[in-house]
C-alpha cells in the first residue's frame, strides 16, 4: 500500500489535478491519493515550502507528496526525487524543499531523468501531470528512487527570514497567514526556551502590540489581540473570534519582536 | 476497514486538515477517509450541526464522524464520542449534535479523557489534530469507545428555531442556504402531511409570497420564485435557474409562513 | 475494485457531495471514490462536457464517471449509461457526453429506468443521490449494465463552436479558462499540422495580438502575451506569470483566429 499525496497551485476544483490523480491510479489502482491543498496562491514557492514543512512529516514513513508549484514548467530547472527524514518528495527544483531541508537534510536526491517511468509525450506545460504523477505511481508500487535518474548535490534555496535573538528581544516575521486570518510567525518556542511568557514578554508588529503569550485563543475576550503558540510550535498572532490579517493589515514577511525589559 | 469522515471550518485547502489526515492515516493506513465538508464558516456550530443531520446518516453503519468546529478549543469543553443511531462521532461538546439529537437521542455519551490514544504532546490550540484524529483512527482499528474515558451524561444544546403548527398555518425559519442559493426551512413534509400543497398555500417570506410547493425547480418558468419540496424532506425556497438567497435578500433564521384559507 | 469519479456543480464543500459519498460507501464500500471537480459553475452543461472531454480519459479502464450537472433534474430528460471508449458515465441526458461523443461515438447507451438499484424514495430534486450514486456503487459491484434498463439511441447534442480550417487561417474560439486564467482554444495541433508555429503565426483575439506559438509559459518575459501549445494539445493564450483572462477581458466562446500570410 502507498500513500501519495497532492501539494499543487492549480486550485482545488481545477480538473488538472484530476489529470494527476486519474494517471497515478491508472498505473497504481491501489494507491491512496491525499490533496494536501491545491490552493497554494499561483506560482507563489515560499507558500509551498512552508506548508510542506508544516504538513508533511505528519503522513506515515515512505508516504510520497508530489509538489507541483512550478513557474518553471517546461525550461531546464531539474526535477527531483528527494528523501527527507523519513518522507519521500517528487518536486521541481525550485526551492520547494528549503524550509524542510533546514531541519533535515535531505538523505537522497535524484533527478528525474529516466524517461522509461514517464507518461510518453511530455507536455512541456503540464509535467506534473506526464512526469511526476507516473513516477509517483511507479514509486509507490515499488521501484527504487536510483532507477530514476542520476544523484543531485544540492537543492535549490530560497531566502527565509532570519531569526535574530539576542538577550532582550526576538527579532522574527510573518511566515502564513491561516484560513482564520491567524499570523504564524517563525518564531519557535525553542527560541522561547527559559524566558517569560507571561506579561513581561512585550509583543510588536508594525503599529500593534499585546503582553503575553497565551495558550488557546480563548485566553482572553472576544475582538482581543493577542499572542499565542500555535500548533506548529510557533508564536502565532490572533484576533479572538476575529481575523488578525485583516484587522491588522498584516503580511507575509511583516517584521515581528517580542521584548523582555 | 473504517470510514472516517471530516467536517471543519478550516477551509478547502487547509493544510490543518491535511495534517489531521496525516494524524488518521499514520495510525491507521487504511482508513477511508471522506471530506464531509471543511467549508463551515469560521466558528459557526450552528451550520455544522445543520450539515451533521443532514448528511451523516447517509453513510454506512459505524461511519467515524469528527467535527473540528471549535471556538473554544483548549477550553474546559469536553470533548465526546456519542454513538447516535448507527452512526460515531467525535465532537467538542458545544452544541454540533444537538439537531441530529432531536430525532435520535445517543445511546452511548463518552468524554475523551483517556491520553492513551492521543497524540502527544497535545497542542491546546489544535486538538482536532491531537486529540480528535487519533481517537478516530483507533476505533476505526478497533478499540472500543469505553477505553476512551468515562460516560457523560448529557450533550450540550442550542436554540434552534421551533416549527408552530396550527390549523390553517406553519411557521418555520430558513435553516441552511446551499450552494445554489436555495433557502432551506425547517418545515417538514410531515409537518405539511394531509394539507393541500397546490395553489391553496400560500408561503411569505419577509415581503415575498409564492402560492403552492412543487416538485421540482423545473416546474415554473425561469426566474419565478417558489416552493418546493427539497432532496431532505423540507419545504424550500428557490428562484428557478437564479439564487433566491441573494434574489430575496434573504437569511439563516429568517422567518417563513405557509397559510391555507 | 472499482473507481468512481464524481463532477458536480455543486461546489466544493457542498454537504451534496458528502451525500452522494454516503450513499455510495454504503453500498460499495470499497469503491474509491475521486472527486473530478465540483467546481463547475452553477448549471453550465458545456463547461461539465469539456471537462468531461478534457480529463475522464486519463483514468483507468472501466472508471465509472458520475456526472451531476443537471438543471433538469425531475423533468422528464433521461438518465444515461454510457460506454465511451474504456470509461463508462452516468449522466442526465442534457448534452454533457456532447463533447466526447465527437471523438469516440458511445459503444452502449442504455435509459436508467429500472428502479431496483436505486435509493427509494427518490427525491425529484436529488436524482443524483437517489439514482446515480447508488447506480454506480452498483455497476462497481459488478452489474452488468443492461441490468439498468432498456437501450437508448442516441445523446443529447449541444452546439460547439466549429473550428474553421483553410489554407492561411484557422478560426477557432476559447473553449474554457483554466484557474491560471489561461485561455484554451478548440484549436488542435492535428489543426495545426504542416504549418509554421514561429514568428510567421500571427494570433488575433478580440483586439490583441502576438506573433509565434511557443512550447512553455516560460519562453517569454514575464506579462508577455503569449500563445502556446497547452497541456491538451490545443493552442493557449497565456499572459507569462500573469491572468489572461483578466487581462485580455476574454470569455468562453470568443473567435481565436490564427492567420498565416
Amino acid at each position: 500500500m502507498s500513500i501519495i499525496t497532492l501539494t499543487t497551485d492549480f486550485g482545488t476544483g481545477s480538473p488538472y489535478v484530476a489529470a494527476i490523480k486519474g494517471v497515478i491510479l491508472s498505473i497504481n489502482p491501489r494507491a491512496t491519493i491525499v490533496d494536501l491543498t491545491h490552493d497554494i496562491p499561483p506560482q507563489d514557492i515560499r507558500r509551498g515550502a512552508v506548508v510542506l514543512d508544516d504538513v508533511a512529516e505528519r503522513f506515515p514513513d515512505n508516504t510520497i507528496h508530489v509538489v507541483v508549484v512550478d513557474p518553471g514548467v517546461g525550461t531546464e530547472r531539474a526535477i527531483l526525487y528527494a528523501q527527507i527524514g523519513c518522507q519521500q518528495y517528487i518536486v521541481p527544483d525550485n526551492g520547494l524543499l528549503s524550509r524542510l531541508a533546514r531541519r533535515t537534510p535531505p538523505e537522497k536526491l535524484i533527478r528525474l531523468e529516466n524517461p522509461e517511468y514517464w507518461l510518453e509525450p511530455v507536455s512541456p506545460t503540464f509535467q506534473g501531470r506526464d512526469i511526476m504523477a507516473p513516477v509517483a505511481a511507479h514509486l509507490g508500487l515499488g521501484i527504487q528512487p536510483e532507477q530514476l535518474g542520476p544523484l543531485a548535490e544540492s537543492i535549490g534555496q530560497l531566502e527565509w527570514p532570519q531569526l535574530r535573538v539576542a538577550p532582550g528581544e526576538i527579532e522574527g516575521a510573518v511566515l502564513e497567514i491561516d484560513s482564520f486570518g491567524n499570523l504564524v510567525t517563525n518564531i519557535t518556542t525553542d527560541a522561547l526556551a527559559g524566558r517569560p511568557t507571561d506579561k513581561r514578554a512585550h509583543i510588536l508588529i508594525g503599529e500593534h502590540e499585546t503582553w503575553g503569550i497565551y495558550r488557546t485563543y480563548s485566553d482572553q475576550p472576544r475582538g482581543t489581540f493577542i499572542a499565542l503558540v500555535g500548533s506548529s510550535n510557533r508564536v502565532e498572532l490572533a484576533v479572538v473570534g476575529g481575523n488578525a490579517a485583516a484587522m491588522l493589515r498584516a503580511a507575509v514577511g511583516e517584521k515581528v519582536t517580542v521584548t523582555w525589559e
